[in-house]
């Protein structure tokens, strides 16, 4: 790190330190990325949500008790996105310029592609991945009344084959 | 977005979307921001609280059970400045760089008025109004048992008029 | 304070404090409310956002280029509601068990109420004007594009007359 | 909702409400759980994270640069489940008494099993899904590096088969 | 755990789980408290910062330039303790019911003692401990224009001797 | 601040506005960074507990029955510097670089050292200190039960000698 206005470490109450044992090994840290230079950075990530065709019906209907799934479950996303840097203890903060969250429904299940895009010092497919499985327990959570079956259980939901898609990053320093 | 160290979306599980039914209208989605030239932007927004001419005495006076109203309505609304992000879901964070509040008393009302600066890509009008609410939230809540009238309601307290009063931009490009 | 296991507070580093300024005027400090009973408790608050006509009318057509106006903000104010212990200094924090919101629209304004219930020991009605006031900034965020002039100014925009307009409670130790 | 002291919502500004327009069709609203009563939950769900060898093998040697896998995700995973109520909008906020996390790991992927216990009013499914998808966001977050391949994407990392295994409810008012 | 309405857990993906690696040892868990009582608990915790006679002179004459120290930190104190449950990661979220605060000054310290009760299944001292740093720390943030020497140091402030005074317990099941 | 677009402040609701008391002595307010250079900071901070011998042996073996101490204390430390924003009231929002975790053991105390690395506009010592005396918390919630005397309480843990060790800054603009 930089000389400067340096402050010495002569505080007086270390100087028995050498004696100390010092734990380090297999310590959990974050990433320097104090030198990495500010980069546009894109990543998509997608999953998908198993669901009875019960589920799926009330999803297009726009007739789940709990109201309006998609909508709900898209603000759930965009939110885990911006608060990733809590989430997952070793990420950074970065600046989240753009978040898209598309949805797409077939008979059996939903699928949520989420693409977010930063100008920071690191990748943000951490964020892309907390938007799809956030917002695919969002759409849990919207229609587990209906999913549940006579013994309270949830047979057919899952989340499944979530994972990154794309990445892309392109120098801001041209 | 950029080309560069893209990853192709062939990850296989995808093979059958093209029969998906696409579900994007009236879709929440933040604004990209990702374009903008960063610029050293500031908003000011200003409201009332209509108090109790009580309420109002024992706040010049410094007389109210729960402590200093207005040292805590100022915490509060520069807590809520920099919580703007998680509080409106599809704001960005920001950088703020400076927050100031001012408070003025008349006999029948208090306002706020709060300046936030910022030199991020977007504007800081919501984070200037969310520090306004709840800071009056704040003094409402300091004083609501000088306001509680004898069938536990509040007659008088009301907030009003809260708007964005002044908002200015200059580029950071010059 | 009860009896117990009490440990006693000779701790040794205290003994000169007799000597110390205490400082207490004006703290700010939560109620005590732990000899309060557990009541079912409801408030309710309303407010309205004076809006261009043409901001309605977009809204009534769900024709807002940031998404579903209404459905952001429903869970901006049910997300305030929630956070209230944090956003309001003294609050504490209180199970929440129902939050009802209610938009309604007329020509120049959209009026929202908050209906908040809680089984704590203390009221919510901080907890419905939370909800009430950052749902209403939900809306103006949505539709600022909308209400923008040729100055960029938010002329007619504004949050007017929230106020708590119910509150009840009833003991849960009959 | 109970009588008592009810503050009569005349309060003045509304009387006009009978001309508005009530939007209220697909409401999200939060489930009231005010006349449940207090049992004791239990909810366990799982799932599984594909890797590749190389790094099942690096957090078998807990060898991975970015520090100890599994420490920082038990803890990311209940972390999520003690946040589920702000990550999931109309989830509410209950009180969690246990969290249980088990990672097993064969030559292929490691899967999660977290088991949440409460004393509320409604079950804690949500929280013990967003404590598994959340642990194995982390794990991905660390082993990432080992995972990335000569086009900076990640072929076989993939969450799978998340599902909840068990719930159980016990009644508390025996 | 009790009986009930179990869901039996053969959802099928799990059949080879007996050729898995159990990966338990030493695994960070929250202590399961749904089997305690709820009791009324308190804790008290004090700690001192160090500072230059400059400082305190500024704190007693209200004239330090950042605003108004003690009514900062006081807020500072009792949010963080509102907020234990998510900063100490195995920490519950336990019911706060109260919160007390106190400051004095001698010469060249600053303490602060933090009281906090509750009616919860465990105790609160992590909540007083987290107050009371929290609340010095603040105090430092306030002073350090202050305490900073010619090298941009701070010789002086220190935080020493943060400890548990008091602990009770009182049974609410009599 | 800067002309451009202004918005003029017109809005009429303030036309009685001189008359009003002005509330402004002793106001907290964040110092406006709006101009300061990006730099290149880092700031250290240290601090000790002190603790029985039984404790400091059984974080040595690995011997706490409620997990990995130091692994937990990690990350406690890194999340308490990346929330030192919302902690402390007047901090800004800066964007963490870098944190490193340093902990050593001796016979009677832990002490830990937490380096912070900012590209910010302003210093990161709070951040260290937060880091620091959250990381410390963490550890005394790990061995409390190990400390706990026969009275309930804990005669020997306490938080000594925290305090900035060394600070740097170096201009990013050469």
């Amino acid at each position: 790190m930089p000389e400067g206005d340096d402050v010495a470490d002569d505080s007086g109450s270390d100087g028995s330190r050498d004696d100390l044992t010092h734990v380090e090994d297999g310590a959990a840290s974050m990433v320097d990325v104090g030198d990495k230079p500010e980069s546009a950075r894109r990543a998509v990530a997608r999953g998908r949500l198993a669901l009875s065709p019960a589920s799926v019906a009330a999803i297009r209907a726009d007739d789940v008790e709990k109201g309006d799934v998609l909508a709900t479950a898209r603000i759930g996303a965009i939110q885990a996105v911006k608060h990733t840097w809590e989430t997952i203890p070793l990420c950074h903060q970065i600046p989240i310029t753009n978040v898209d969250t598309e949805f797409a429904l077939d008979d059996d299940a939903l699928s949520l592609t989420v693409a977010v895009e930063t100008t920071g010092q690191t990748g943000c497919e951490m964020e892309a991945l907390e938007g799809v499985t956030t917002g695919l327990n969002v759409v849990f959570d919207m229609v587990k009344a209906v999913e549940k079956d006579g013994d309270g259980g949830y047979p057919t939901a899952a989340i499944e084959d979530v994972r990154v898609v794309e990445k892309t990053k392109r120098s801001l320093e041209d």
